[in-house]
């Protein structure tokens, strides 16, 4: 039996501009790209904040997937995070045209009292010092893991690495590991956010997979190629669910569980970017997702060399 | 017993300038990145040009390697190929200072005919016309792989194509594989470089690793993880190298193999960057590839996944 995964990030409303493409006010947000994936894991218990324009079909999609959306405050008149932005080209980032926070401003997560008890959270990309406040209202969980941005490197930075020390796994892209140790080098970004006390490092390549980083070695893998990306929006988060989603069905948090986890976000992620907005991850199964981890296991492959 | 490997190529002087060091006319080019690390393998037979201004030295060093140099022209009164760069920041790319073709400007590779039966072939980075003049010269080779670089594709593309039509393993970087397709697509680009009847196509990613596509599908190694790099020149030269070499050792050249070789390729050029130059690859030892090969499919090893 998988245990219960406590999600907490942003709700939102996209604007999505591809080069093939354009979607409008489509649900989005790292809580839920997160949540999604996760639910075909484990049970989630999701924490965010919405206006009260956010439709009322959002919330029993999320609940259709055995998500407890009491964690979702809704504001009277208020108006929901409200993001738009557009890729061009190898769609390795957006370009952001507006950032409507509007109730996210705000924010400020309390748990239900039923929630504090989850083994397993995720504390998706917020400001560190709400991340803290969300570390504080929980019950020694058995796995804590955070995402960050550069803006709260810049300007949070001591919140943030105190959030790091409190966390287990920090899933951070390239560049953001690289700015927090304002080094080149990836290895040495990472034994610097090992160096502050976490267990593990997972960093996010985009196209180019991700690695981990232990004090047990590196782990690599590949994105799973594609032929074609509809829109990369949520990729990452939907890799921290299918992760966070998979270890909570785990006797064993180790070594092994983790690469294991990493083959499955990857495979999660490979799906979220075939479609707009959660499209394609709310319509996923395990066989399938079963399906594309044995696709990217066999893409890493290799005997040992003949020497 | 392994078969004997014809590397054709660049022989150079560089000019290197790092962050941290800079070294003055060390012994470079494709070539010799090549051969020098293939001879751990395979007996090689080069093929290149030098003015009578290169170092006897740099000859004996490639003697000493088991490396036939009969091959080699050396000019009389010419100058040798001199490249001078430098790697800035990430060091992904070099700035080049200047570049002195020298007696390489009139490179006509002529293969002694003790070559011309080689059952492997490297045909690096030149004019895909020469590339092609060697193929005319060889007698059907096991294996033939070819390098290229951005300048042929614009301005030299029907010749490329023409010689990408007859050998079976290309080797490019993503830039290049991408332009020679136009697409932003990785996937698309390898697709149609094997539509033009190559087996397989191997990409070269830098510090993300390679990925090798076919019909058998697709594998991916990243880069060994090294907290310094001194020197990336020579880094994709040495791969090959080192692939090749492998290759040249294996009684089957199956999947299986192609695998194990993008391993020890990789691992080769993971010593090449400790240092300037072939100072590292000179002195390998196949005990300390195989170490590091172990290493590198330590970081790719995972278990299924238990859905």
């Amino acid at each position: 039996m998988a245990e219960r995964v406590l999600i907490v990030g942003s709700v939102a409303l996209d604007d999505v501009k591809t080069p093939q493409r354009e979607a409008r006010g489509v649900l989005g947000g790292s809580a839920v790209y997160g949540s999604v994936v996760a639910s075909h894991f484990a049970p989630v218990d999701i924490v965010g904040i919405v206006g009260d324009d956010f439709p009322a079909a959002h919330i029993q999609l999320l609940q259709s997937h055995g998500v407890d959306t009491r964690g979702l405050e809704i504001v009277k008149g208020g108006k929901t995070f409200h993001w738009g932005g557009e890729y061009l080209g190898e769609m390795n980032e957006a370009v952001t045209h507006f950032t409507e926070l509007g109730v996210f401003a705000d924010f400020r997560p309390v748990l239900p009292a039923a929630y504090r008890a989850d083994g397993f959270v995720f504390l998706a990309n917020i400001d560190p010092e709400l991340q803290l406040q969300v570390l504080d209202q929980t019950v020694r969980p058995r796995l804590a893991i955070c995402d960050s941005m550069n803006l709260w490197i810049n300007i949070k930075r001591e919140a943030l690495l105190a959030m790091l020390r409190r966390v287990d796994v920090a899933l951070l892209n390239e560049s953001e590991a690289r700015l927090l140790f304002e080094t080149h080098s990836l290895p040495k970004a990472a034994a610097g956010l090992l160096g502050l006390g976490l267990k593990r490092v997972i960093i996010k390549k985009g196209s180019y997979g991700a690695q981990m980083f232990s004090a047990e070695g590196t782990f690599a893998v590949p994105a799973v190629p594609l032929e074609m990306v509809a829109d990369p929006t949520g990729a990452g988060d939907t890799f921290a669910g299918g992760l966070i989603g998979y270890l909570a069905t785990r006797p064993v948090l180790d070594e092994t569980a983790f690469r294991q986890a990493i083959v499955v976000g990857s495979a999660c992620a490979s799906f979220v970017v075939e479609d707009f907005s959660i499209a394609r991850t709310a319509a996923l199964t395990r066989p399938r997702i079963a399906a594309r981890c044995r696709k990217l296991l066999d893409a890493i492959r290799c005997d040992p060399v003949v020497l």
